[in-house]
């Protein structure tokens, strides 16, 4: 069983060791990486050794937060730390040897299995980079300016930029305090949120056209084909969150997003609900999961022969 | 000339004193129409007397913030109060009356004409709703819910749910005082930012598909005819923040939107664009003007016509 601790003991368990591998997720997003890359400078500041094990799946969007700490051929940790990792299953590609072997785990998943020895857990917070900024303080008594928008970038992509269901008067303070701290957050708001590339463009264009809507507007549903895909030119950072614009549109209580992978017949399906629906639910019926109103599945059909089983699914849940 | 307030003076101007007409701006947006209803909601708890007047032009999206507070017919106001509204000219088209005759203005605009007798400003402030905020804490100590809800909506909405260059620090420490103070902001949030129309799923696949770049991607236009917006269904709402897609096209310095008004003939102009170009400059070759990044003008002239004038005048901004 994992120890608990408290964010003073989480700083003091930093502050008494050395030599430490910070570990992110695999698929990793701005709340892992950007607090991988703020906890190693911050340890960095503080005479310790630390690196980020390097994630392959780290997309150009979000490596700016973590490439200056990646680890050394040959670096051999004294601790290894995840953040924002729930379970073992959701090690990077390259994680398998730490399987069983994370000294700790600092998270904010209400799922997380206690894999770590020891564990820093606060399922209230909207993202672990309000975490991060709590024990960096209590480890230094302040944050330096770029650790501070490493953080900013954790907190506002798993937010949304703050309009997400997630964010509480916690996030949007701690995020005052980072841009008091020096965090660049015009120009990380430009950057995350703001610009738009030419395949993104496309892609969401593409999205618009081709939505579907059922069962009197409740359900919303988007398919995206390789080939659609191609034609935009879009890349993996083009197609990120794209799974919240179904269920964007007015009167829709259940947006889902079917897309092509590696072949026709290797769909990744997400479904995002509103209170009404339950997402977790309706993903279960092929095998797949996640939260109420957030959750996802994969399956070997094409996209016509999924949309028609979820058509016969879906009543029984809305 | 104005005589300039504190915010305690304010305050106190504001408790020794009864019967307010508030006056919202022409075209008004979330900031104006939000702190007018936070403004009479917070007088009203005071036990004053105090109305918003009418304003033909309020939204369906923003109108909920303050049709509680609508003045009856024949209401004889003491005091008359702007908020938001630089100048004379942006009074509402039922405004007339009080040009020469507002008793207070609260605002944060740099080119306010300080046309009131009394004034409140605050350059630095990203909403107005930030300094009524101070003003009716000022008085009361604390807000309501239903104050707090309408100020959420006037910092969110003009700073782009906290994504704008002008969020700072202070907006955030405000906005996580008034999710304390019991605004509703995952409602108002999903509300305000994360729900799109019919009409304007359209209008921006269109605008996509119609954006045409110049100087090497420097610059993106977009054209908004009538018959675009008649072909999409949409209404005014659809059509908020429109202005702000062709600058949000990666590497785009300044991003302008021509849409056409009345007639062919009869169009607006708005001129979004980065550090490095100066919009309101731009906008003073045709009589316009606003932000250094964001500013507007109106022409007479079709959306050709204005297309071939601007690249002739671009070149010297660029």
């Amino acid at each position: 069983m994992s120890k608990t601790l408290t964010i003073t003991e989480t700083a003091a368990w930093l502050s008494t060791r050395d030599n430490f591998l910070i570990i992110t997720h695999r698929r990793p997003d701005g709340d892992t990486l950007g607090c991988a890359g703020a906890l190693a400078q911050s340890l960095r500041e503080q005479g310790k050794t630390a690196c980020v094990l390097f994630n392959p799946e780290a997309t150009p969007r979000y490596v700016q937060f973590v490439e200056d700490y990646w680890a050394p051929e040959g670096f051999k940790p004294e601790h290894s730390i995840t953040i924002d990792t729930a379970t073992e299953d959701q090690f990077p590609v390259n994680g398998d040897e730490y399987i069983g072997a994370v000294t700790l785990c600092i998270d904010h998943h209400p799922s997380n299995t206690l894999y770590a020895e020891y564990s820093y857990l606060d399922s209230s917070a909207a993202s672990c980079g309000e975490i991060i900024y709590e024990i960096a303080i209590a480890m230094a008594g302040c944050i330096s300016e770029k650790t501070a928008g490493s953080l900013y970038a954790a907190l506002s992509t798993d937010t949304g930029c703050f309009a997400f269901a997630n964010t509480t008067a916690n996030t949007l303070r701690v995020a005052a305090l980072l841009i008091e701290a020096g965090a660049p957050h015009r120009e990380l708001n430009k950057q995350l949120f703001r610009t738009r590339t030419i395949g993104r463009i496309k892609i969401e264009g593409m999205i618009f056209s081709s939505l579907e809507f059922y069962f009197d507007g409740a359900v919303a549903i988007a398919s995206i084909s390789r080939s659609m895909i191609d034609a935009a030119g879009a890349d993996e950072d083009d197609l990120d969150d794209i799974a919240s614009i179904p269920g964007s549109v007015v009167n829709v209580k259940a947006g889902i997003t079917i897309r092509e992978l590696t072949a026709e017949n290797d769909c990744k399906v997400s479904v995002r609900t509103g209170a009404s629906v339950n997402a977790d639910m309706v993903c279960a019926h092929f095998g797949g999961g996640g939260h109420p109103m957030a959750a996802g599945f994969s399956l070997n059909k094409t996209i016509a022969e999924i949309k028609e089983e979820l058509l016969t699914v879906l009543p029984d849940h809305i």
